[in-house]
């Protein structure tokens, strides 16, 4: 190896640049690659029958020997959606701290490992060492409990990686972000901070999660006679926390409802982080049992998740719960980009049922996990980096937390807004880009995994935008005759009702089609084919504008 | 005809209600129907390959010796759109403001009737005698000039329309929505008040289109520098006017790009609805000839329209204009639901290639055209109607408009949440609903109007989503034999690499599932289809989880 290699620390993004979701990092230097955080993204609106996407783990696999291990700063699946499917892989040791472990031990249950995967718990303030790198994990608040963000000791300096974190002086539950440590570690020397830019747009700072327990009291006093079903996100045990606490305060039980927040609160009340007084739970099933002015429901499907708890209630698809006038409903999140109609279309059927419903935008019942720019300000005020690479964002949010940087001081060549793949090299000379490595998105469709590709994508847009009409027809070639057929049908192409007429027309163009190719001596198959599909599709473009997709199946007989 | 009948006043809403679009009203009073706009509506996500939605007109087709007019309240598509499909069907007299007139003409320009259109100017405080119906046009402010809400005198009352309206006490150009007329009218009493819902969950006020101007202003300021590209809605013509009265005050040209702001400043300037002073104006090929400090650029695209004109420019398709650092582009305007992606794709390009982005969010360069809470409920007050129809909006925004009114003392049973084809029959005892017409939606797509149907839209999106496999065999059924295949090919369906191999597998289930069917005399086509479609699902279920759609298509030779 170059001795001129081995002094480099190699820092590749390989998600959550220009992308919402599936955030993952590696540090490298020499014999040592370090993993942060390995998320899962969700698909664009194009991508049809697309559930998931995960990283491109090529690089990875490419290099396991050197993998030191994977660091986690959070439970989020944009931070560990896609771990099992690194796990398929590779038999990586996992360090986080105890919730996080919690949630990955229980999305594990659904995977089959040739191995037990090795997890290992890292409390906030501890440090582990792998490899050349010493991580340190560090306190932060975030829209679920137990979020840390790391500092890591390389041979060129220490790098900061925010994790996502939001500053919250009056936390639900444990302590404030600790700002002491990050201003330690600046006034110590930083080389490279890499800050999350979800928030950056926003002005001032993001509202404590305390305020929304304060709307909530404000509901629970407004609404006494009234059954309370709040929907949000299940991962935020301290939302549910404080939901729990109010409805006791207010002599109601809590049922929960969703199977993801029935697995939380499990899950957070065993290992600690949530402290849930005797007797205040009660089954779902139980829930007509008591009057609506003593009773709270705590639901998933804030996003609009169809078949979440708050989907199945509001299209009158939930066995144990019914909702109407005497409820109302509290949707305590924002619509994430993309969600809006779902959402949207969740409210509209619960006003129809009469159920009165109180979203964010007029009732202050959610805030966000993520820092605004002055909370932004201050962890790089603190933390002072040599070297800034905004992460965690689509190219809008890193460009502006780029400009937010060069705001309070910093060189604009000391800024590197990158992309996932390109290789940032840190060393004692400076930092610059040396290349890539590859990177880009697996996509995940039913069981299988990266086995959706783009031409698969460009039919089934094709398919989905115009249909699908299809000739058959079995041909004799010895004798230059029609043996059999030709059949058309066709599929999300014409409304039912014309259809018959249509289809004879193409029966007859095919036919046509057919046998003038014959006629002409044409024995090759494709350009037989050829000829029926642009015979068929040139008819179907002038009668109708459109443009199937045309497929053309003969069989020699 | 039975006498009772013809003394009640029927409202039937075609559309607006329960979805954003498509807006369209029906009074019908014995032999008289009066049309109040006629929009167009988009189609849901999971409306593939559909372009438009048109109301459903057989009511009106079969009641067409009763129609005495169509009056419109503004140029805006989701209350003229869909006109010229109404047209195609029925020679109606359309009456309306001279703006919403020349949008019409330039529309119908790419339509053809067998007659010439009968359109009528009417200004606002002139009224129109339709039938047994006396229609007054009342000047409102709006996002687009020259709007209108109608007083429409019926034997059974008034009956007041708001259209789509604000209140803005120091509009552009002209005056403030008329509400001393309004006042007079519900002195004098109004039967109905049928009222827009767009903005019912906002509080407080609307701010007036001036501020955009403000606001512009302040970045003009900034950025002498730089070249100013501003995006907004063509049609906002008093938004436009703004933009170059300010750069004509700040020395800049302006040039204008994207076919409908080409349009609607042609338009809008010679019908005097636009004043642009001499030598502003500069054609957008003459762009690159003056320096950025000296130049402006008005486009379309601020809904992320594909090919729109900034659309092109960010994407670097644009023929005359380039981008980059020495651009600002500023968003004035707010995505409509449904399309924050496509504008958030544009602002990432943007930012990408250098360009610095202001939008709505950071900047206050946009403001709503439609009333906020308190204007609503300044409406309502001057009005004082004593029944009362929430248009305009989804389900939410009708019952919380229905909230309103309850909250400033309408009794709740007399408010009135339809749904479209719901009659609401008005006499001299009171208003209650009264049956249903046929009612829904048309969907357009390419040419054809009306002729993509659910099963269409059932089968375009099982290929989207899961993609077809189609299996193709020629049978001998006299000798019980294979002809001809069986052949399989797919599309949409799996990774082209493994495609071979997963194909081959196919042929031989499928060949083993006809010669079993033929070995058991199965003589019938549909059975034997089924059998082998059956075999085939079961098999692509059990290894990969998935369900294409399966076609087989047999011939007989």
């Amino acid at each position: 190896m170059a001795k001129g290699k081995t002094k480099k620390l190699r820092v590749i993004p390989l998600g959550g640049l220009g992308e919402i979701g599936k955030n993952i990092t590696l540090l490298e230097y020499s014999d040592n690659i370090l993993i942060i955080d390995c998320g899962i993204g969700f698909p664009d609106d194009d991508m049809f029958g697309v559930d998931l996407v995960t990283p491109d783990f090529t690089y990875l696999v490419n290099n396991r020997d050197k993998i030191v291990g994977l660091v986690v700063t959070h439970g989020h699946e944009d931070h560990i959606g896609s771990i099992p499917y690194l796990l398929h892989k590779l038999d990586i040791p996992i360090f986080a701290t105890r919730l996080t472990l919690g949630i990955l031990e229980n999305k594990f249950t659904e995977h089959k490992f040739d191995f037990v995967p090795r997890l290992h718990c890292v409390a906030a303030g501890e440090h582990v060492k792998l490899g050349v790198f010493d991580v340190e994990f560090i306190r932060v608040n975030h829209s679920i409990a137990d979020a840390v963000c790391l500092a890591i000791k390389t041979p060129v300096g220490v790098v900061i990686h925010s994790g996502d974190f939001k500053i919250d002086p009056t936390p639900v539950e444990g302590e404030m972000t600790d700002l002491t440590r990050l201003g330690e570690l600046g006034r110590e020397g930083v080389k490279l901070l890499m800050c999350e830019s979800t928030n950056v747009e926003r002005q001032g700072y993001t509202p404590s999660e305390r305020k929304v327990g304060e709307s909530l009291v404000r509901f629970f006093e407004e609404y006494r006679d009234k059954r309370i079903v709040i929907s949000t996100f299940s991962s935020n045990v301290h939302r549910v926390q404080q939901i729990i606490d109010i409805a006791n305060k207010y002599g109601r039980k809590v049922a929960v409802t969703g199977r993801s927040m029935i697995n939380i609160v499990k899950a957070a009340t065993e290992l600690g982080y949530m402290n849930v007084p005797a007797g205040v739970l009660c089954d779902i099933s139980e829930a007509k049992k008591y009057p609506p002015s003593k009773m709270t429901i705590v639901s998933t499907g804030s996003q609009g998740e169809p078949m979440s708890g708050l989907y199945r209630m509001a299209f009158g698809l939930h066995d144990k719960v019914e909702l109407g006038a005497d409820d109302i409903v509290i949707i305590s999140a924002t619509a994430i980009p993309g969600n809006e109609k779902l959402v949207g279309n969740i409210i509209n059927e619960l006003f129809r049922r009469g159920v009165c419903v109180l979203s964010d935008v007029d009732a202050n019942v959610h805030v966000s996990g993520h820092a605004c720019q002055e909370e932004l300000k201050i962890f790089h005020a603190l933390t002072k980096p040599e070297y800034f690479m905004p992460v965690h964002g689509e190219a809008r949010h890193l460009f502006r937390h780029k400009e937010l940087a060069e705001h309070i001081g910093m060189e604009p060549n000391h800024i590197f807004v990158s992309e996932i793949g390109k290789i940032l090299e840190i060393d004692q000379n400076g930092a610059r880009y040396g290349g890539t490595v590859p990177a880009g998105v697996i996509l995940v469709d039913g069981t299988g995994v990266g086995d959706v590709g783009n031409v698969v994508l460009r039919d089934r847009r094709k398919l989905a935008e115009e249909g699908l009409i299809i000739v058959t027809a079995a041909v004799d070639f010895a004798v230059g005759d029609i043996a059999g057929g030709p059949e058309v049908v066709s599929r999300g192409f014409i409304y039912e009702k014309e259809s018959e007429e249509t289809l004879s027309a193409l029966r007859e163009i095919a036919r046509d089609s057919l046998y003038e190719g014959l006629r002409r001596d044409i024995t090759d198959w494709a350009a037989l084919k050829g000829r029926v599909r642009d015979d068929i599709a040139k008819y179907v473009f002038q009668t109708t504008r459109r443009k199937p997709m045309v497929m053309v199946l003969l069989m020699d007989v």
